[in-house]
């Protein structure tokens, strides 16, 4: 490729984000009506058209086991790139699923009255243009195409190149569904093709709100180091889960149990399992048992060495327990107390999920009030921290930021807020005087601001 | 200054971060009564030692005067620089005033009940570390220190050399008041020296959730290019008013002349005045009167030159409707329609507020939703965009990004949230065989949560 051509893929690139702006305005204006039966349409059409979509995936899964055969694909990524009948009637069954959520846009958050026939209104609005760069998973599509069509906002993707037919021809069923609907702009969705288009959309921040990535952790660094966007995702899931001298045996069991060994891929699985030293001698044996049996590998500090009485728990080291395994390993610490166990979250958590199994409320009140992470459990499972389990309907992803969205995400964090002030011609100079003075009375309601019926 | 020095004074800055992020623990556990009582210490010491303050204003007026002389200082620095006995009464007013707001700390921001004894809590907490830079104007330490401490977080500070010693005089006051609570640490609050202090600091995104500088807009970008950590400021301030075809002229005469002129120097201020031609002719011979009495600069489009019959009217080129003036200069404009308005406002638009003028409730109904800015106005001066004016009682800022906070930043943007999830040993595993399922009921009320007493 030459430098003309190389100048010319640029140019598309920002015509696209320009595109996608100019659709956010339409976009942002769109009832809550046209949004949801768009979506439902999007749905229908989908299903209607699966064939299509799996004549793609078969391009691109045929193209995934000459991969595999020569060692340049896993297995796993083959399994996550794979979809059929079934694969895409639970697509569908998202789509719809969001269409059904409470409207995220127009939402009263605010209402005073600054004076007499002056009310300010914060209202929830869209951010306008999203761009979400994901690993093989062509499910990611259909969702997150829907998560932004219902807060109103534009959507640019780029998947990997391992999932491009499947990619393309569901971006474009879905491009075709919204030919129904006259209002609706076909730039409200559009899919990057190059690896050189992401290099150059992180750049793009006057066009672009915001970058969700999404997939593993070290992509999605990468695309946080490299954006002059902001961007929305997590860094590590290094969670842990103390076990306070107080705490119910069989609780303390099962908890630990399920935030290692449900689901160990997750961010929000526990990597490191705190236990108190007048505990540890009742707990830790069990516990060890029943993580043997899940095959789970043990790294643990000396003192949790010294009760394992099955030799299956090796010696932990420094760099255990800032490691995210990620895997059915874990790292075992005995300490003296819940202040020792909140001080190495502190020093080693990444603020994401803690939790602490105990029955003193006052021990798991300081445990709560002072571990800084997005998610604080007493007495459940870190396994919990998640969209869906929260009740959002909805993932657009996890942030283990402290700004705009902490935790999962739902619809709220597609959307912003503006301030609507609605007056009668007044003016600054008449309260600096003195002739008028705020009363800055709450006008809040459970309704959405109809100012102008009013 | 060699590498040995330099390497020193590198730590000194990391160690003071540091101190700053473990001090920052402590405070986000203090209770509100704790916290308001030591705002109301704050301000009774700084009142009382107000003859220190003033010696070391002196200092800095001094060399302020110097510099002056030596053409290195302007006199609009030298006013924000100066301040006096009722300066200082001032300042600690309104550190009171911060103390009396509503605690923005434990903020039930929503509640669900995930199934039966699995309760989730989505609490508002501090960020953390929060570092203000700014410009000369002292009274800006006691003012952030204030909302930095009724909000919980960690303070650095660093202003501006020409109050080197106002600043440090200030801060120790205030360090020294905070003495008096012996559960508040000293770290809550700390003075970086130099310069290159700062470029350091901006690099610190460990130990910093929140950089927020305060002054020019040039100054702000300087900031907001060189940081790692995430920057709350805005950009440039270019906003508008448009006078619709069916405005009201006396509304639209006072609105457009307040906006201008009510305080051309800040950034809520109107940079251009768009007019519809259907009520140019009406509008504009006396709306150029009042801003030719008031010495205002007019650069024109061709139409508005056309309608001038007072020669006053210079001739606008394409620079003017991108520029913030910031100052007594005005660019008009006559547009065909509110839709060219709209387009006009989205295409030079900076996003921060935006206003129109008309009795047309539909047309007011379109430009309120369209406009994508951090505030909208119907028959309402630009000027209004403030935090006091908002009813927060207090500003940190004002934000032109959309993520986090948007528009004016009262307390409530020095905070995250977390969620508090209280259990009884749930697993997850439970819900994923299908043994339970989620039951995601509201639990909203107006108390604040305290389910360790339910």
């Amino acid at each position: 490729m030459n430098a003309s051509t190389d100048q010319a893929r640029e140019s598309e690139t920002v015509q696209i984000a320009q595109r996608a702006r100019k659709a956010a305005l339409v976009l942002a204006k769109l009832s809550h009506e046209t949004r949801c039966a768009a979506l439902l349409k999007c749905a229908d059409v989908l299903y209607q058209r699966r064939a299509e979509i799996l004549a793609a995936n078969k391009q691109d899964t045929d193209a995934a086991q000459r991969a595999i055969e020569e060692g340049r694909m896993t297995q796993a990524m083959y399994q996550r790139l794979q979809t059929d009948d079934k694969g895409v009637g639970e697509m569908a069954t998202r789509v719809r699923d969001v269409a059904l959520l409470p409207d995220p846009l127009g939402r009263q958050l605010a209402a005073t009255e600054l004076d007499d026939d002056l009310i300010l209104y914060k209202v929830s609005c869209p951010l306008g243009v999203i761009a979400v760069i994901f690993e093989s998973r062509p499910d990611v599509v259909p969702q997150v195409a829907a998560l932004s069509l219902k807060s109103g906002n534009a959507l640019l993707l780029k998947g990997g190149s391992e999932a491009a037919c499947t990619n393309e021809t569901l971006v474009s069923i879905w491009r075709d569904a919204l030919t129904h609907f006259s209002e609706i702009p076909s730039d409200a969705i559009s899919l990057l093709r190059t690896r050189q288009d992401v290099a150059e959309l992180l750049t793009l921040d006057e066009e672009i709100d915001l970058v969700i990535p999404r997939g593993s952790r070290d992509f999605i660094r990468h695309i946080a180091e490299r954006s002059r966007i902001p961007v929305l995702g997590h860094g590590e899931g290094i969670c842990h889960v103390y076990v306070d001298q107080y705490a119910d045996l069989e609780k303390a069991l099962a908890v630990a149990f399920d935030s290692k060994v449900q689901y160990p891929a997750a961010c929000n699985a526990m990597e490191t399992l705190l236990v108190h030293q007048d505990i540890a001698a009742d707990f830790l044996p069990p516990m060890v048992a029943k993580f043997r049996e899940a095959k789970v590998q043990l790294h643990g500090c000396p003192r949790t060495m010294a009760l394992d009485q099955t030799d299956c728990v090796v010696s932990a080291d420094e760099q255990d327990w800032s490691t995210e395994y990620s895997d059915l390993v874990l790292s075992i610490k005995v300490v003296g107390s819940a202040d020792e166990a909140i001080s190495h979250i502190e020093r080693y958590g990444s603020g994401h999920t803690e939790a602490i199994v105990t029955e003193d409320r006052w021990v798991a009140q300081e445990f709560m009030a002072s571990v800084d992470a997005a998610g604080v459990y007493h007495n459940a499972s870190t396994r919990f921290a998640d969209g869906f389990r929260y009740g959002f309907g909805a993932e657009v992803g996890i942030s283990t930021g402290k700004l705009h969205a902490r935790g999962p995400v739902g619809l709220e964090g597609l959307t912003t807020y503006k301030y609507q002030l609605f007056g009668n011609g007044q003016t600054v100079a008449s309260y600096s005087h003195g002739e008028r003075s705020f009363k800055h009375r709450s006008r809040m309601t459970d309704q959405k601001p109809e100012p102008f019926l009013s």
